[in-house]
């Protein structure tokens, strides 16, 4: 949160992460279309304009919540490519969940990816929103990509594999099933997709057909 | 789109076709937002209430509409896995681009996903809609699915792969770029998408770390 410098103007300490806190509260607790920008300001106890200012509209705010709630996805370096991997996205099935379920009462058939789907339709809909969200995964997503580089370099990935790659299927999938079909993302998904990743698909050369 | 039938009410040859072509000229000329229903009924010389008796709101249209362009897409199998998985993708790809810039102009810069974002969105707002897009999707996934188990049965797959769990490598990739990342997904992605997931990415046991 620590944006206040680079916009050349000086801020109360602690004001982003007021505003921020309240945004978060209000959306967690009402979903996108259950409470305002003014509601925001007021919780926080900043002026309307502060808040305008740095954050032009609810999305705008939105995703810079999301980017909070990301930062709380820790992403650890243990060595063990498939356990790190594993604890990631696992942590990020449980957020998308959470996400999905934001201001609605979760239902066992409900299937809908709520809020998650939100934020990708404001993105497409303003380009100003569009590049908010893709510097924020840009940011984050520099974690596991970190993770997948770091054990290229100790030899635990092929040399051949592609880092990006990898990255894209394994929160592709995760995004894919929430967006799209609906299959649930959590339990032991994210293991049988980490597992699948690394292992690979084309059967071994000596026991299997050529590859 | 031979589902008169299944509804059990006798219905003109080729209505439902005249009204998804007059839909799908509309959407892929003007986009989401510049036609109505009843533009789309005066188009396909259909009475209005025939066409919201079938399809009660623009977004089902839309969905139904969805269904009929990937029905365009060819899913071969030839009994070269990787071919096919690659023609597969990038037909895949150059349809969710497509579908991206329908109803706008296409700048160079332009990462916004467009119509597809507006689909998630939808679905996820509406519980029917929800039901149709997943509907519309595990039917055409169902002809990827089936060309993996295929393969599989033939050995050109290991044993242990999960094909469902591939397939959600492949297109989640392609859905996460275009909804989430904004990276492109056309020019050699799917082969080298097609390439990492068939190859997996953990280092070979003789050569690298033991696996």
């Amino acid at each position: 949160m620590a944006t206040a410098a680079r916009r050349g103007r000086p801020r109360a300490e602690g004001t982003d992460d007021r505003i921020l806190g309240a945004a978060c509260d209000l959306l967690l607790a009402r979903g996108y279309d259950g409470y305002s920008i003014d509601e925001v300001a007021q919780r926080a106890g900043v002026a309307k304009t502060t808040l305008y200012r740095r954050w032009p509209t609810k999305d705008h705010l939105i995703v810079a919540v999301v980017a909070r709630i990301q930062d709380e996805v820790p992403v650890r370096d243990t060595g063990d490519i498939r356990r790190d991997l594993t604890a990631y996205l696992e942590a990020v099935a449980a957020g998308l969940t959470r996400m999905s379920r934001v201001g609605r009462p979760a239902g066992p058939d409900d299937r809908s990816a709520g809020l998650v789907a939100e934020i990708v339709a404001a993105a497409a809909r303003r380009p100003d929103v569009g590049r908010a969200v893709r510097a924020v995964f840009a940011r984050r997503n520099a974690l596991p990509l970190a993770l997948l580089e770091s054990a290229q370099a100790r030899g635990d990935l092929g040399p051949g594999a592609r880092p990006d790659v990898i990255f894209d299927q394994l929160a592709g999938a995760l995004y894919y099933r929430l967006l799209v079909t609906g299959e649930p993302v959590g339990g032991d998904y994210p293991a049988r997709l980490v597992d699948q990743v690394l292992a690979g698909a084309r059967a071994p050369g000596p026991e299997g057909k050529p590859s």
